[in-house]
């Protein structure tokens, strides 16, 4: 078997070759994905949780030869972290394994069977998509979570990670790719990309008769740059500017719960709060209970001008900081005269991801649900909420705010699509 | 009010400009309509109904131009008589509308709801897509139907047709827009981009944050032009190249029948059948049988060289009769070893369109309607049934064979999308 060093020297000799072949092996592979059996399917999953355990000194050996190249190259310590295939991170990957051969199988499911007027059956039955192609950054552990939905799901997957995970990704690979085989599947269902400069992620994205769907994971550079190149359906959010809208009914403490919530238990994550909205009916009686909450976990406020003259302690936003994906310990709050103008601030510097709402008001929760356009709207819950895991749907492989196919968290059968089946005794059309 | 001419001679100083006023005006509407209630809607579409009956002389004089027009630059009487808005023609558009009427509404459902751990609530409400971009060719009654169907589901829409039916086009727009500010309904939900050259289209497909959703209809070269030169999702089918496979077990009466309706009953239409495969087993009884029908009905046959062994009558087929879509009273017919080799058969050639199987056997008719990858899968029935009247959708808009949102007949639904809807009581993440 050839070392890691070799597959990549061999791939760069003709990267355009190599990966319309291997596009082409992942189409022949979802052939045949589409019919497997459930049991052979969960059988290679649970294989491949016991093979990280067993092969955990070879991936380890290979992640640090990205490890050692990160640190050469001056990666943050937090890129080394993402990097990092910790005994943490790879139980978290076995058990991932182990999570999504309990969930359902989705492929084969037959609904909303109706019998027409001229006696033909008509039903929709659930089929993969066929071949997903995969373009994400630094963290390893997405080669593995990826492909055990994609395998569940029936799909081949075409998995192009960072450049400075490439070791890591090729042994993960080889050790999915060896269980594969082990359970009798066809081990160019999960291929990993063994090309690292971005014209291999261009050439891939022209591929539209192999893959079928684009699926991109990382920054806002990355995704920009995949949707203007893609030939192929994407399914992508670029960010997540979420805001959370006190109203004039709202339970001042069930807001501030709310608030520190989105905002503080994950600040770096596309689902945490970027801009509060209050109702200027509550401002002067709430502002000053969330401005201390805020403080005390050393969250910066960029508010308006109503908002700095309640509160002292913040600073004046400027235009920029409305629709502004801040990541980090930092709020934008305004006071808003209604729900209609809070409405209308999320119409424009919202990102379609996630908003909510605190009120005690029905109709005013019930207007906010309907008429909010984002994939996930809430009504006194935390934005935190809006995860494939937390929203029952098992395990995530990407969040959509584009609305064509899925819109939100992607599971398993956001992997799948529907075709029409007929069952006939010998109807013709009149 | 402006006449159509000074319309177009208005549009034509920047077209680009407009085209992009119309759309940004387009995404405004789409923002309101997708509150509406399902009797304002309904309500516009009967004062549709009626306002087409009434404004007849004026459709008809519009129309005129685009037929006088059509006559000089010499078109078919075929293109003519598709251009053309008779009596019969404007009833069944009066029709449409009103069936469209009778549709459930789709917007608003909300399904899935389920109660999680934490006791929040999570389910999926049924939404708008939002601007609906339609590109067309000949037949100016597509913008009736489609702006019906694209109301109803609460989205705006854009369209383009034919440089040929302009007049015609301009003139339903307009009839169809004086109903919806009748039924206080913005009139930028429906509008008929009044540029006729196609770099209008190209700038069209550009405007991928006005337009959610690109539909084409027309012939095969229009179709790859929109797919390769947009940026905004396309649902769309190239072609229909439908198989019936006869296997050895099949019923011979109802073999033929199902073969002499998909394949004569409209042959122009890309759900006819164009390949015929037969079981080898049963090819020197049931060939004669089908031949002897289709001979009568003026098809001609193309076989393979176990087909002409068999129906001297029958021409041999070239490599390029497979896979051909004749939408015409040709047949291309091969006799294959079983099962296996049709479905392989089908894999090779097929559009992923409409697939059928005359089987007696449950097995055969299982593995069939499971293995074959295309949008419609029948068991004992006619390709002619894949259609979304047929299928039980009520009207159709198109059919798609990608699998990214919809696959095969799209009704009102595959207008729609989903988002998550969540009910807490002041739940927060741990």
């Amino acid at each position: 078997m050839s070392t890691i060093e070799e597959t990549i020297k061999k791939m760069a000799i003709d990267a355009k070759k190599a990966a319309r072949k291997m596009s082409s092996d992942a189409k022949k592979a979802a052939r045949k994905m589409s019919s497997l059996s459930t049991e052979k399917k969960n059988s290679a999953l649970l294989r491949m949780a016991d093979a990280l355990l067993e092969q955990k000194e070879f991936i380890r050996s290979e992640n640090e030869k990205d490890l050692a190249a990160g640190r050469k190259k001056g990666l943050s310590n937090a890129m080394l972290d993402r990097l990092n295939l910790s005994d943490k991170v790879i139980s978290s990957m076995i058990n991932g394994l182990r999570e999504v051969v309990a969930l359902p199988d989705p492929v084969g499911e037959v609904a909303e069977m109706v019998k027409r007027p001229n006696g033909i059956m008509v039903g929709r039955m659930r089929i993969p998509l066929g071949v997903i192609g995969m373009i994400y950054e630094s963290r390893p552990n997405v080669t593995v979570d990826a492909a055990a939905l994609c395998l569940k799901a029936g799909n081949s997957i075409l998995l192009r990670g960072g450049s400075e995970a490439i070791f890591s990704n090729l042994a993960l690979a080889r050790v999915l790719q060896d269980c594969l085989a082990a359970a009798d599947i066809d081990a160019a269902a999960i291929q990993v990309i063994p090309v690292t400069d971005r014209s291999a992620v261009t050439y891939m994205l022209g591929l539209e008769e192999q893959i079928d769907l684009i699926i991109p994971r990382g920054g806002e550079g990355l995704i920009r740059f995949v949707a203007e190149n893609s030939r192929i359906p994407v399914l992508k959010h670029y960010k997540g500017v979420c805001h959370v809208f006190v109203d004039d009914t709202a339970d001042y403490d069930m807001a501030v719960n709310i608030v520190m919530n989105s905002k503080v238990q994950r600040p770096g994550v596309c689902n945490a709060l970027e801009t509060l909205l209050v109702h200027e009916k509550v401002a002067s009686d709430f502002l000053p209970k969330i401005g201390a909450a805020l403080a005390s976990a050393g969250v910066e406020i960029r508010g308006c001008e109503k908002t700095c003259a309640v509160l002292p302690v913040a600073r004046q936003a400027v235009e920029a900081d409305w629709g502004m994906e801040f990541l980090d310990l930092i709020l934008a709050v305004k006071v808003v005269p209604d729900l209609d103008a809070a409405l209308q601030h999320i119409v424009r510097y919202g990102s379609q991801h996630t908003e909510a709402i605190v009120t005690n008001s029905y109709a005013n929760g019930q207007r906010f649900l309907r008429e909010v356009d984002a994939s996930a709207v809430m009504v006194n819950a935390s934005t935190r909420f809006s995860d494939g895991g937390q929203f029952g749907l098992g395990a995530e492989i990407g969040i959509s705010t584009t609305k064509l196919h899925a819109y939100g968290p992607m599971g398993l059968k956001e992997l799948t699509t529907r075709k029409f089946i007929v069952y006939g005794e010998g109807q013709v059309r009149s």
